[in-house]
């Protein structure tokens, strides 16, 4: 970055007020002081190999009081601060889960686990996989079969070992192996994904040594054949200084000149934000990264949390070992700690306010976060317009927007993801996939219909990204419904719809937890109602629909593994009651789990949840079938999530937005010279058309 | 305005060489010329009432050898140069079409129409139908039972008259009276629309006298009450100066210092542009108002000709009057007409290029239409990011994005479309859905299942909008096939797939014209592909992709009048063998449409489609149940089509985008005191939350 960059009209206040927030994510010392408490469970040479040292957030019922004695400014009830650890005895299979109160300074739990509860990885195993993967006699011997060029440089992308009941209960790594472009190997950041390798080893993460090395079909079956000596196929680099670039971009700033619209308060590790009417705080952890609480707009509230559950990305190949690629990036690994620490004017563009995180390594030590969540403005177009074509007079408002975006990288995948406010009292939640495909040899000119071939030899194969967005809704106080509205033709009669033109809206009460689909050809329609609160003008109840884009559910069949892990895989929504801890809708622990511990377990209680305490979880997502324009890295496929009011307010909320002027907005006007009003000269046409064109002198702003 | 703008680096080349392209719409003084020679054709003093007068586009058998030789540098062809004319006698029901060439002066074709082929409607008209409605003394009688307060100013929205088939032969306008806020009548721009009356006159336009006053149901059946003597409730205006404004949003710029990176080409009336690889022409006609002509990316045919075929809106309600309230506001008005004068800083935000067309008037003058369409770039985000985590190494590139977009009021609504393209070689077309609810008077307190009540004794009715995006693709050649594909599940067996988890993708292709279903259930995406030029890495033919958004389709039943008119308002899909002529799918004249002459029609021909000039229409559409919060005016409503390539070229077409840096985005901190290195200083809170906050001075970029 060359250019220095400069703090502008500040939207950040520091408060001490309150030392310590309840949602407010543990800070460094905080993660020394439970893993202490933790520690001294054990005698002093025990080597604790620590997961999660994470918030144990404050039951509802605890919670909920403090939020409302807070936001009515009373006195605030005491609540304790406790931490939630998960941890190995390290090297053995012996994993724990605990909770220390650092209020009392005690360990109110500490427990190990049954069988196939297994953590996720951590940035210190993976490395750890690398090097014993490569320092494999076994595996040296394999890729020796290979006859790699001379100084080729092999890489190794460990992937969580997925489960397929087949002998999995050990926890288990599974490698896929690639070199750098051979012509290149010093090229540090190659794209290897253009250069898969057949050997793919297997590693017990309790030996820590490779327990079985898979060969992988590379033809159109799944027999494995003999080692093919590596032929010579050419890169296919993403990095700017291997592209002719393009020359003729002119830049675009986004530029606020009295600062930011929105202000951050920070409370020790928390922040509460103000905009346009709403307010929320910010959490953040190592598993689901970005966290919203407390949402209200002008003080009515909204919704009490909401997050990214889960995602689950399982792969269509069904061959050995790549039936088991079905990665759970958070439950596996965990959105906060593979958090990119985003750089001012490369991931964001604009007036920039950035948040930082303390997270935790493997030895239970604090680890910096910084920058994990930039916020700031954007413009979303025109918000509403309307000319009277009487008067021509036009009213016209433009939609600003308050983002809050955090991207993570799983290894070759990156996801963008973002929170978004609008002026209309709208929420968004949206996605972008981008990064590089996971990829796989295949045989030089065949075609399987299970993937793409998107470089020479290289499939990658197609995929579903399936995310679970938790909504935990409180819309004008504690106790929902979840309906759906249908819009039906109306049946033809004389008397009534005589000429089959006429429909109407249907609203169904969902009545109990279970799994729920969206069906477009009759325009369902989920929404959260609350019945007790009712719009003052048309009587109807107060509400929140949601918008979910059109996703394929799950297509492993439904006695999966696949299946039976991804929860969530196989509704468009779940609603289920509420109860703390039900946090992860493919369950607490996703690492080669077996199902049963997620949403469609809970949502299986059949519980009422009329008017009750209720959450929905909310199912998108993408079934890619790569394009070879999606390697070396793909364009960003967006999806998104919306929250929009039903007869929640009176009338349009952005209805008070100031008008969209000149005088406010600054544009520019691009034109020809009569528009422009500025001289003219001849310049030849740099079009390669044959024609004469004139261009008008410019004037810079 | 109060700010001036400048101009700044410049686009825009004027050329004189080409004094007219084949596809530049037509200017005033053809538009004068041709009026002139169908005028010959009849006596001197024959009072003749024009609808279109627009340019005939060359068909496509003369066209591509001309674009062909156009983009080689080669010596033209001559094409004609023609214009389609349609008239009345004045006052009479006599319908013609005609075609002037003005390139051998001369009439090619003069015919009166048929029975049932009726014209939109025109400005001129529109005027005429609310000086009619009020000047009828009948209309006043039953206004009179109202007993309107003193000083009422009663406003009338002409409407289309839809049809039924009963008793609808004759051209017709059904009016739908309203009033301004009574408290404040001398408000021009009052919403009139919290004000709905029960009258409803009937309009011949032969006679251009009312003909019938059709008094509307307000109650939950279809019977007609004795008048209601009207009842006072509030006023419920859009205009900000009757909002208590927000005031705490700061200004947001979008500023190019060194000019937009686009330029556009003027060659008469035609506008050549070229962006990022791309290169197009822009159209403008009084019908579907912006037209893309051929488009290539870095020289590569894509698409001979995009647009907006056709709308439909089809309201809910199926009493008389309002179950003929079912526009089609492209053929029934136009697109064009009814674009809004787009004006700097208010529509459009950064550095803007307008684009300003020539219409006519129902007199056959030309008729100046001034910024229709606006040309600017804007940041889409993230473009593609990858990071190494093993070197911690990001490359990010944002997404640019070039938008042309236009703004047409049709009565009560507002719609902004827009062509997008951007550096991926992706192309979209946006519709935002604004402007205000059509609304009808309800008896207070009452609920019906096909509207929703927005304000007191104000229902507005649910209806459809159903757009219709014209595709005619030329993927790399003239002679293009459309597919679908599908990713189903493997059959397990012990063989393959033994764990279930398997699924595959299968290409079906469409054989003949027909209407044709998106399926979200099994991924069906729509394809169209040119088998004879093969992607030179993959083998696949090369391609772009359709990403329609879900949408219900009609509900009026297959019986209806309005499913016999919207004929495109069933299918995902249409796609048709070419046809010059065959634009518009709802048929050529919709206003009283019968049906017959639209898609539909075309598609039963069953014709062979594959490997042959096709076009595609893609539906695409909002089941509008209305929210109060959509009154007055709506907050926009979102929806996109998307053409995306696949297999088109070799890897990531924005691989070559300059990286997102600070230097080339200049993006601001906006930070805490370490943070931004900056002093700090305490000042109180202002968020009325009992916390001491501190904030950073500030320093104004």
């Amino acid at each position: 970055m060359a250019t220095e960059s400069v703090a502008t009209q500040l939207p950040v206040r520091t408060s001490n007020h309150i030392s310590v927030h309840p949602l407010a994510p543990i800070n460094g010392t905080e993660i020394q002081n439970a893993v202490a408490l933790v520690r001294a469970q054990w005698p002093a040479d025990t080597d604790l190999h620590f997961k999660a040292v994470t918030l144990q957030e404050p039951v509802k019922a605890e919670m909920l009081p403090y939020l409302e004695a807070e936001f009515s400014g009373s006195t605030l009830p005491k609540i304790d601060r406790r931490v939630f650890l998960t941890y190995y005895l390290r090297r053995t299979n012996k994993f724990h889960e605990a909770v220390a109160n650092l209020s009392t300074q005690t360990v109110e739990f500490n427990a190990r686990l049954g069988a196939n509860m297994h953590a996720p990885g951590d940035g210190e195993e993976i490395e750890a996989m690398e090097r014993i993967a490569l320092a494999d006699e076994g595996v040296q011997a394999e890729l020796a079969k290979l006859q790699l060029p001379k100084g080729s440089h092999v890489v190794v992308d460990p992937w969580i070992y997925g489960a397929d009941g087949v002998d999995d209960d050990e926890r288990m790594w599974q490698c896929f192996l690639y070199m750098r472009d051979p012509q290149n190997s010093g090229e540090v950041d190659s794209c290897h994904y253009a250069f898969p390798l057949t050997v793919s080893p297997v590693i017990s993460s309790v030996s820590m040594k490779v327990i079985r090395i898979d060969i992988m079909p590379t033809g159109k079956d799944n027999s494995v054949k003999e080692p093919k000596i590596y032929k010579p196929v050419g890169a296919n680099e993403y990095l700017p200084e291997y592209q002719k670039l393009r020359t003729d971009l002119k830049p675009l700033h986004v530029v606020q000149p009295e600062g930011a619209s929105f202000t951050v308060e920070e409370q020790g590790t928390s922040n509460f934000i103000q905009w346009q009417k709403w307010q929320f705080r910010v959490g953040f952890n190592l598993r689901e990264g970005m966290v919203i609480h407390d949402v209200r707009y002008e003080g009515r509230n909204l919704f009490y949390r909401l997050s990214l559950s889960d995602m689950n990305i399982p792969y269509a190949d069904p061959r050995n070992p790549f039936h088991r690629k079905s990665a759970f990036d958070l439950g596996d690994a965990g959105a906060g700690i593979m958090a990119n620490d985003l750089k001012l004017g490369c991931d964001c563009l604009g007036s920039i306010h950035y948040l930082s995180s303390t997270l935790n390594n493997d030895k239970g030590e604090p680890l910096d976060m910084p920058n994990v969540i930039c916020i700031h403005e954007q413009d979303g177009g025109i918000g509403w317009k309307h000319t009277n074509y009487r008067t021509g007079r036009a009213a016209v408002v433009r939609n600003r927007e308050l983002v809050l975006q955090s991207i993570i990288t799983v290894a070759n995948y990156e996801y963008i993801m973002a929170f978004m406010f609008n002026q209309a009292g709208e929420l968004a939640y949206e996605v972008r996939a981008t990064g590089i495909l996971s990829t796989q040899p295949i045989d030089e000119g065949l075609e399987v219909p299970w993937g793409t071939v998107v470089h020479p030899g290289v499939l990658a194969a197609h995929h579903q990204h399936i995310f679970s967005l938790r909504v935990d809704p409180m819309i004008d106080g504690y106790h929902n419904r979840l309906v759906y509205d249908e819009a039906l033709p109306m049946p033809r009669s004389a008397d009534f719809n005589p000429h089959g033109t006429g429909y109407f809206a249907q609203e169904t009460v969902v009545e109990t937890s279970g799994g729920y689909d969206i069906d477009y050809a009759v325009n369902r329609t989920f929404k959260i109602q609350n019945v007790h609160k009712r719009n003052p003008v048309n009587g109807k109840p107060v509400a929140y629909k949601i918008h979910a884009p059109p996703f394929q559910k799950i297509l492993a069949d439904e006695d999966s593994f696949n299946h039976m892990r991804a929860e969530f895989s196989d509704h468009n929504i779940y609603a289920v009651s509420y109860r703390d801890d039900e946090l992860y809708a493919g369950g607490k622990y996703t690492n080669q789990s077996r199902g049963g511990t997620g949403v469609r377990a809970w949502a299986n209680r059949k519980d009422p949840i009329v008017d009750e305490d209720l959450v929905v979880f909310v199912q998108f997502g993408i079934n890619h079938i790569p394009r070879i324009e999606d390697f070396p890295v793909m364009p960003c496929e967006v999806i998104k999530v919306a929250l929009k009011p039903v007869n929640f307010f009176e009338k349009n909320p952005a209805l008070d937005v100031p008008p969209s002027t000149q005088d406010f907005n600054q544009s520019v006007l691009l034109g020809n010279e009569e528009k422009a009003g500025v001289d003219a000269c001849c310049i030849s046409s740099g079009s390669g058309k044959s024609t004469t064109a004139t261009t008008a002198t410019t004037s810079k702003l």
